[in-house]
């Protein structure tokens, strides 16, 4: 096991990114980490939140702030209010994002960890971002990545993401679920160490279908689908009614739960507490992992931000590092 | 406060519907209870999971099975086999939850509680039937109960329950969220003692729509049937993303969540443990809770059925009779 060495990115810069990011700079982290940011904002955001941290130069001209490295490269074109979003900002969050996926492919960090963006401002600004996720997989080339979300209980991925709730049923097919489930099996094996992934799949519908009282696609696509997955030897059980899937007594016997669609996987587990959550991004030929809120740009500067979700994001990138070495 | 006098339906005879019935029968329950059973098949189960209690007479003629009082007439047609249905007893399952429905309409029992039945057997036998809360509502010339689970923690009631997803979006109007948020805080305030009971409504699409970039339903239809409320004095919040509304700080000012459909809200509060939770019809001029579980054919018999939400539907059938007094 070499040390882990990770690429963290502080996002939107009016909102709490760089909060969490200071709130956690002086704690043993137990890796390395480079910091993707301006180092004037952190100076600024560090004296708003009353922190005493401010960034240094070494005899070498190396940059750091507490325990992280900054990479140079990452100034913002506007100066910063807090709570308040500006288009002339947007580039540089936007590049640091390409930028931490470029050198995890390059191989300088073992993975990164992203910070939370404001996908509104950087529209505004003219560029087309319809997600990190989605810039991420356009950097490594990959069609489609999927999304899962983890605590320490219990893992959630998705079929279909941010679609529409019309337009969900069109979009469950075989091939669909096939990749995902394959990616799945995949990635658990190889950066969760899970020798035989234990697999559970809910039912589009509910009480999956009730033998196709209520709809028809587990018995149309669903079933045969997860049929031949099983041939192919991954350990499946579904579709399962997503009513019965997240019960203690099914969760007892599965490494992680595919639901068809946002709402029907992501309550359940953002229920059982926001700041404890990690969202992963699977099938990539990078490890990615990310904080499961957004901006809060309402509490950027107020040091009521909360590092959970940020601290779990990095200690899952650790682990996943670990895992696949 | 007069003393709570329920009456209670075993349901399917071949489930675990008089198991968790006789597992609870010697319990001091703090309430006058009558079942709508077969004597014959309460003997005969109790047999089989090796209890001695069994149904007596007294000098009267009035039968009782321990602290239950048994009303005569609804004996059934077949003998019982545990776990294998027989569509000879479906007549006398379906009579006993009318009967129940009328007796209570008349005020000879203050609540009904219901443990589960089989719709497939039901139909099978001839007679058409969706479910118990449906014919409950018919008997009570209700056109469109609401549908309720909760447990200590939690309550959710849903705008639809059990359609396809694909007609989910359709049947999503003002007029029908209207009826539902109408009826529920109606209930809240009535039959829980909830002074202003506090709503928390999801939106139909992921993050509510964020906008219109998911979605339409959000700003056409249910935000300004959730304003027109809102000024007709209900305390709503909404709509609010799926995945918020069920976290501990949001539900921390919620007396209940109203989802949209059936997998956007049950899984959440199924996940907390099957056992403690209760299915109860709201917007009805009686009381009536049920288990929130099946049948469990293959548990019939074996002594491992849970009387758990049985005991929790008791419990919250008193609590209402209670307040609505």
């Amino acid at each position: 096991m070499t040390d882990v060495h990770l690429v963290l990115t502080t996002g939107e810069p009016a909102g709490i990114g760089p909060d969490i990011v200071i709130k956690i700079a002086e704690l043993d982290l137990a890796c390395e980490i480079t910091l993707l940011a301006d180092p004037e904002l952190l100076d600024q955001r560090a004296q708003q939140l009353g922190s005493p941290i401010r960034c240094r130069e070494s005899a070498q001209g190396a940059l750091s702030f507490a325990k992280f490295k900054i990479l140079r490269g990452h100034t913002l074109q506007a100066p910063v209010i807090p709570g308040r979003l500006d288009t002339h900002n947007a580039k540089s969050v936007h590049q640091s994002i390409q930028a931490a996926a470029q050198a995890c492919l390059a191989g300088e960090y073992h993975a990164m960890v992203t910070a939370p963006v404001h996908k509104g401002i950087i529209n505004d600004a003219g560029i087309t971002f319809s997600g990190h996720t989605e810039l991420i997989a356009q950097v490594c080339k990959i069609e489609q990545p999927v999304m899962m979300l983890a605590n320490k209980q219990l893992r959630v991925a998705l079929i279909t993401t941010h679609l529409p709730l019309q337009a969900v049923p069109a979009a469950i097919n075989a091939a669909r679920i096939r990749r995902i489930i394959h990616t799945v099996n995949d990635d658990l094996q190889a950066k969760f160490a899970i020798e035989s992934p234990r697999i559970l799949v809910c039912g589009l519908n509910p009480h999956a279908g009730e033998d196709g009282h209520m709809g028809r696609e587990e018995i149309d696509v669903i079933s045969p689908c997860l049929d031949t997955l099983k041939q192919e030897g991954i350990r499946l059980t579904g579709p399962v009614p997503a009513d019965t899937a997240f019960t203690p007594h099914m969760l007892a016997n599965a490494d992680v739960v595919v639901a068809m669609y946002h709402d029907q996987g992501l309550p359940v587990i953002k229920a059982q507490g926001f700041g404890e959550i990690v969202n992963i991004t699977l099938g990539l030929p990078i490890i990615r992992t990310s904080v499961d809120h957004g901006t809060a740009l309402d509490l950027a500067a107020s040091g009521k931000a909360n590092e959970g979700s940020l601290l779990a994001a990095i200690e899952q990138a650790k682990m996943m590092v670990n895992h696949a070495q």
